[in-house]
């Protein structure tokens, strides 16, 4: 497996949390970084539009607005606030010049996982008409199995798979993230199955730490952890996917830490070890 | 579904780990639990012989010694150690009376998963005559896939399945404990093929917090979680299970608490959330 080609890389605004987005895009262009992810807290209190004409100023594609989802609720009421919160994801996408959402799509701690995900495809079928009227596309991000309790009752790529065939719309696929999919047994037939239905829309990298101190904020740079990144970039790209590497990395170690030096860190070991 | 059985409470050593297993056992006993695994460090510098001795006295049916497995490791003569270690765990549980041991078994970060598989099966097999000479069960327990960097490369109950139908022999089955698979959409056809292969040796419970604060040590008591415990009995006894409901609790914040107050509420919470 050759190099992961730079000008593919993107980064998560997330990933350099400790900056803000103005701060960040001028560090990412300076890095040549080609593509960014924006999360939405980033733009809190920002010109949505302006923002992304900055971004485009500067060189840096804008690969996705991070992220939608939380569709299961107890009650109505709190599913269709969701519902709306993912429609004004989808205008702020619009404005921003996103063409993707990525959806964490939720959980309700002692709800089953059966009807999360029921609620999960209704949710996501309930916004789909305006993601289709402006054309931005929707990736169900499958999370790691630890975070089945309130975060997605979607844990695995097959059952990612299992909603984009009900819902069954070209706008509606995966975004495949190493650190919730690199343990699975049927990670290769699924990535295989995601490409040939033309779904596997976005590809995240980061590592996994042995040990892990923290269940949400202890990623790895990629080469700290276990995550054999060569393998699953070569599936990912043995499917078909001709798209961004994006780097996502929440970590309470390196946000400690200088943000120069690990955005540097960063782009050296996206080279070396994916 | 109907509460569990009173007289089928199993406890684990560990879960009350800051008693000695002769203050242990006599707690036990007294609360009216029936059936006791043992883990290994409670049997230090002990005669085995005759703890499962007093055990028995005291009504208490030893339904496993755990814990065997690690077998993957980067050398052969690492693998030699984890097998003959294996071989010692099979003695003891003859040494005890205890008719099963439970299998945790291994990984090597950054070694593939497909290879600690492989070992696994290997590691297994080089134990089975010795267990077929005393008629000792061998049951693999699939881990939470947040364990798959260092401890199990088995993650899901298909992939239990998948070393059992290799090894293709009565003495080897699957332990399986609500807080590893409760998550796996695939989870009630497995627990059915388990069943129907004869080979679902075991039955663990706990529960899973929110939030998860440390991924080995924060286990719930059965209620104080998300996991459909009685949903989740009724599909092993929906295969054919009738063996011990085994709790078995790893959590810093219990083991801080009043054993003896712990003790009650174990018993109690078996009563009304199992």
């Amino acid at each position: 497996m050759s190099s992961p080609e730079p000008a593919r890389l993107c980064l998560h605004t997330i990933t350099t949390k400790t900056w803000a987005i103005e701060e960040a895009m001028d560090k990412y262009a300076a890095a040549g970084i080609g593509g960014i992810t924006v999360w939405r807290q980033a733009l809190a209190g920002r010109d949505v539009k302006k923002i992304g004409g900055q971004l485009r100023e500067r060189g840096l594609e804008v690969v996705s607005l991070c992220r939608g989802g939380f569709f299961p609720a107890r009650t109505e009421s709190e599913r269709e606030a969701a519902i709306e919160d993912n429609r004004l994801a989808i205008r702020e996408a619009v404005g921003l010049g996103a063409p993707m959402i990525v959806l964490v799509c939720g959980a309700v701690p002692g709800q089953s996982l059966a009807d999360s995900r029921t609620q999960i495809a209704e949710g996501i079928a309930a916004v789909l008409p305006l993601a289709e009227e402006h054309g931005i596309r929707l990736a169900i991000e499958p999370l790691h199995p630890m975070y089945a309790d309130d975060r997605s009752a979607i844990n695995t790529m097959a059952s990612a798979n299992a909603v984009c065939d009900l819902l069954d719309h070209p706008l509606v696929g995966i975004a495949a993230d190493v650190y919730h999919i690199w343990w699975d047994p049927d990670l290769a037939a699924q990535i295989r199955l995601t490409g040939e239905k033309k779904r596997l829309f976005a590809f995240h990298l980061c590592d996994w730490m042995t040990p892990t101190t923290d269940l949400l904020n202890d990623r790895g740079l990629m080469g700290e952890g276990c995550i054999d990144l060569p393998g699953i970039r070569a599936m990912v790209e043995g499917a078909g996917f001709s798209g961004w590497n994006e780097v996502e990395i929440f970590s309470n170690r390196w946000w400690a830490s200088d943000p120069d030096d690990f955005l540097a860190r960063i782009v050296g070991a996206y080279g070396e070890h994916c």
